[in-house]
């Protein structure tokens, strides 16, 4: 199959969490965190109507991944899963993505809340959280409903 | 901005959707029609534990993407807006998810439900939908608040 064309990041998103130690793991463990996405300004006419919705999905290149692992032990577990039944950086593809709160917009930066990314992360894309297309309720979350809940920060162990 | 590496897809999603006309363009307006995720064997142990959870992200290239545009008319309204508050596939990175309901797991072939992706598309990524994570409730939609909620499937806006 083919290899997709090289992305070409958008912007940059700026956050105060400037090494994995200590990251939250999720937007739901960084609530109030503030940081600001930095969209080049060729891309400025793509924001507009956005700034009606309350949540935004970024996209971003886990640039810091260190590497492909398929097995890996989870910041809240013990023991190792498969890698695509956790959220690690280390995936074959490293995108990630993270619902924020949008705070404002200036022009071609966003002021967002609850980011759980590190800072210089490179921005692949922008989309709405809509609810009505992307809230789900569900019974089952596998490993995860046995999960440790207090484990909601990073630490070193997928670092390059 | 250095660019990102090619992305090498892992696998293959199986729909009954050929063209972008008449497709969903939510997993919400796909409810109950199935599809089949091929995962490249070579990946076959990250899927381990998966099976637990009930739906899933699947992180996807649009590789029919006709090519970026900054504003877009939506499918659920009539007016142009930014792109970067829609959905549309025509993004500087073409990067789409959808959250499908995962039915069982036969080796490397995941079989899914609620699919609004095309025939063929090459499959990025693999997450689990965890809703301690994911779900978010928000009062404020932009645009969306207002939208024709009966323009459910697409048409040839966005093909190539």
């Amino acid at each position: 199959m083919s290899e997709t064309p090289a992305f070409r990041p958008i912007g940059v998103i700026r956050t105060p969490h400037k090494e994995a130690r200590g990251t939250p793991i999720q937007p739901k463990f960084a609530e109030g965190i503030e940081g600001t996405i930095e969209v080049d300004p060729g891309y400025v006419e793509g924001l507009a109507d956005l700034d009606g919705f309350e949540r935004i999905w970024l996209v971003y290149w886990f640039d810091r991944s260190p590497g492909m692992r398929l097995k890996v032990k989870p910041f809240m577990d013990d023991v190792e899963r498969g890698l695509f039944a956790t959220r690690a950086p280390c995936r074959p593809n490293p995108i990630g993505f993270s619902c924020v709160r949008l705070l404002k917009i200036d022009g071609n930066v966003l002021h967002v809340a609850d980011v759980d990314i590190l800072d210089g992360t490179p921005l692949l894309d922008i989309k709405p959280y809509v609810a009505r297309f992307d809230k789900w309720d569900v019974k089952r979350s596998g490993w995860q409903d046995a999960a440790d809940a207090s484990a909601t920060r990073a630490d070193k162990r997928f670092e390059k």
